[in-house]
């Protein structure tokens, strides 16, 4: 049977863990991981601004959660710098010096993720969602302004407002190789991630969302476990699933998944410190709405509250097999 | 015909252009290249303040000069950092950073040589000539006492004084992988390199000498095309050979090998700034010595005060061929 051509949409650690479990699979799916490229925060973030490269964190997560190399390998491509006597290296990433020297030297973002590819064995393809250098603004509800990614990300004196508008300066056009992936999709998977920040920039690239639009894919939508203070206070599934589809521009979600496994409470303490929250089901939301809704055990075990690569992966593979055969 | 057991004995760019030139030959030899690890400048220096790892200079450039890599790889191990805007990777080398995170990974300087030449496809072996964290001292014919290699390698105010001696403090123990392979080695090759910061600081390691000593190899010293400031000044070709021999503990050297071409008065006028001059031979030094000495073109064309690797490794294989068989 031939392979089935698998996208996906987002960045951090919600698709490192994604990837990470579909990775098993790639006998039965061809993955192109599609990634934001806005982070403009801690060594990424140093790196863009100093070196004039893409911000290179994203990328190094999802070339480390598809690579075949040994643990050796890509525990140094996650190894961070730090030292007590000085900081000359400065919380800088190995596989992000990895990633920038590479750009430098072969004066192309897209050669240096091939050959990175290369080096660490992945399998499949990790794509840029766009190669142009631009930023996030985030418009609030009561019409403040923020720019950066990594402000957007983080707590903020205006965290209990509702972002109304996130767009690009300057626009983006998408990296081509990610509109072909998309036409060529066969299932396009949407997060787990960030909603403002590692979900939605992908979608706000020129062409992105269009080419969602026209695709006649099966689109899975990977709804976050917990909540995200300063992005999506109090959002429900149905907000999150709501939200995205706004920016794609049409109710074209086919399957939706959740985690419906309570968290103790011991962790949701922790969560609360950051008011987080678990993100609720409300059954209600969806009447009149045709997509199929999965709610499953998906968090890793001993109960943390991020999703499990097995759990996810299995699940994936489960409803591919039952959609496209 | 079983393959010759060769041992190499330097550090810096000597080594590295040497190591080149022998690389080809590996159908014929098998090579360990020892390497001094006392570097205390620059890169290597800060990364041994900062880390604790030895320091990654000399071992990455005999990494590199064995490597059967692409371009590309050997390019992006001698990357060096280096940004207008910001000092936050401070003029370091990629490579030393892939050896210090490895090293820091793995917590073994051995283990990390040993993954780095797996990557690198390193034909051949590279030894630190100790795992134990040492200072080199210079004590001054004036009795001043010098610390530090970067120190001693660079030109100071002390620079017109000869070094009356070079020691390590602490005393340093040899890798016993160095021990092994200059005890089986068939032929020992010793230089080009810095005399008191690359060539000796090697011999001065507890056990070195005494089994160079007591090996039956063919010797061979390869002199330096120039003198150093601070370190050889007005040395002759006799002179760095009598110094070695006086470290090492014997006249063993069998074969000398020296560059008689002259070079060309514009490369000299530059090396004048410096205080370097060429390291003259003359016969007369040599009367009642038994070695055999080669005179040659060995510099790089279009006439570069440094050895060319195809000349010296060329050379050294016809010297191999015509002792050894």
């Amino acid at each position: 049977m031939e392979k089935k051509k698998v996208v996906t949409i987002g960045g951090g650690t919600g698709s490192y863990n994604l990837l990470r479990g579909l990775k098993k699979y790639t006998d039965k799916i061809e993955i192109s991981a599609i990634v934001t490229m806005m982070d403009s925060g801690g060594s990424s973030g140093i790196l863009r601004d100093e070196y004039g490269v893409l911000p290179p964190g994203d990328i190094r997560r999802c070339l480390i959660a598809l690579s075949d190399e040994t643990e050796i390998l890509k525990k140094l491509f996650n190894y961070r710098f730090h030292s007590k006597k000085g900081n000359s290296l400065s919380g800088h990433n190995f596989g992000n010096l990895f990633l920038t020297a590479l750009e430098k030297i072969l004066n192309s973002e897209q050669k240096a993720i091939k050959f990175a590819s290369k080096i660490l064995k992945v399998r499949g393809k990790v794509l840029p969602v766009t190669f142009q250098s631009t930023h996030l603004y985030a418009r609030l509800e009561d019409g403040t302004l923020i720019k950066g990614e990594s402000v957007i990300d983080l707590p903020r004196s205006t965290s209990n407002l509702r972002i109304k508008r996130l767009y690009l300066k300057p626009p983006a056009e998408a990296n081509p190789e990610v509109l072909i992936a998309i036409k060529q999709a066969q299932v396009i998977i949407i997060g787990p991630g960030d909603l403002f920040t590692s979900i939605i920039p992908n979608l706000v690239v020129n062409g992105v969302s269009k080419a969602i639009r026209k695709s006649k894919a099966l689109k899975i939508y990977n709804c976050n476990i917990m909540t995200k203070y300063g992005e999506t206070n109090d959002f429900s599934v149905y907000d999150h699933l709501a939200t995205i589809e706004e920016y794609i521009g049409c109710p074209c979600i086919d399957v939706l998944t959740y985690n419906s496994k309570k968290l103790r409470s011991k962790i949701l303490k922790r969560y609360q410190r950051e008011k987080a929250k678990p993100v609720k089901f409300i059954q209600n939301e969806f009447k009149s709405r045709n997509i199929e809704i999965i709610g499953r055990n998906l968090v890793t075990e001993p109960n943390v509250a991020r999703h499990d690569p097995e759990k996810i992966g299995k699940l994936i593979m489960k409803i591919i097999s039952k959609r496209l055969s």
